[in-house]
């Protein structure tokens, strides 16, 4: 049978890799790249090399950056002794659009996840411990999601780090319960701020 | 205010220039590939490029193609006296999934859109014309869209080619009007095929 020519159809596959991306979608996307100029499609190929290559993990806090440590943990106007942890990097632009936070951030690059197999070995903790350890800090508000994951997370970090001498707190419950972090509105981000309670 | 790092910003902008791609879904698909293997990634960006490099134009039928002629021209299994006219690449495909037709192609590249400043000269129309003057076929199947620009697009083919003493057909209206040829299913395009009439 007629098929798409070779790399047409690898182009095609590549977008199916995306998430969320289904077979109609990769087809429109694979066409709409090829009816644009050389240079927009070699822009777009040399983007995804560039953030591949050049993007790497903040050796302190976990954020992804370009330059090591991250812009956030070098920044000396910043509240050194409040460390926020979130689940991923994508959160910290979602507090720092908020504006009320002038802490530093830990991102844990996942939730305690039994079932999948996830345990804190396989989350950024020990190097919050390490952190928390140089006894800078004197408040760790955990902002992971508003879900099971999220909340075992809180509790275990809590567990963890009260005998450092540490307050811990649990991010507000003003965000929806269930939902992700990420799509939360600047507003109720700010209430669950504020409503921050000891655990 | 703190923003992504640069090469992070520029694969979510490059993301986003693609259709039907918002700012959070540029960023979910920004994030998966930095969650991705070297590799991987560099096998997208090669995709990306490999298809724009070797892709041409078929000079005959305008299907999309990497050899010259394509590989629908040179079948000479194919019935030689009949040609069917689509408005895109795409269409081809859909029309071979659904297997009843054994005749050539032909490729607009687009409908006649006043509006839109498209005209016959930005159709693909002189090639059609070439072909036919050739003298071997003897029908013409227009499939262009089901609404207004493709229908005006095949009155107009009509006329011009009707002179030459070529017989030519529109698609029957089994098709679901106002849609998009694309999206159609087999049974209803092959009913679709069967149903054609001259105009």
């Amino acid at each position: 049978m007629y098929d798409y020519p070779e790399p047409l159809k690898n182009l095609i596959e590549a977008f199916r890799f995306l998430p969320g991306i289904g077979p109609k979608t990769a087809q429109r996307l694979a066409f709409f790249l090829l009816s644009r100029s050389n240079e927009e499609v070699e822009m777009m190929a040399k983007a995804l090399l560039e953030a591949k290559n050049r993007i790497i993990t903040c050796s302190q806090c976990g954020n992804l950056t370009d330059t090591d440590p991250c812009c956030i943990c070098v920044d000396m106007r910043r509240d050194r002794t409040l460390i926020c942890v979130v689940q991923e990097s994508r959160d910290i632009i979602t507090f720092e659009r908020m504006g009320d936070y002038r802490g530093l951030y830990h991102v844990l690059h996942g939730a305690l996840s039994p079932l999948d197999g996830i345990g804190p070995e396989e989350l950024n903790v020990a190097g919050l411990l390490k952190r928390l350890q140089e006894g800078e800090v004197k408040e760790l508000i955990i902002a992971t999601n508003p879900n099971a994951e999220g909340d075992a997370t809180a509790l275990y970090l809590a567990r963890l780090v009260k005998p450092l001498g540490i307050k811990v707190t649990r991010i507000g419950f003003g965000l929806p319960v269930g939902g992700d972090l990420e799509y939360a509105d600047e507003l109720t981000l700010s209430r669950a701020l504020e409503g921050r309670r000891e655990i």
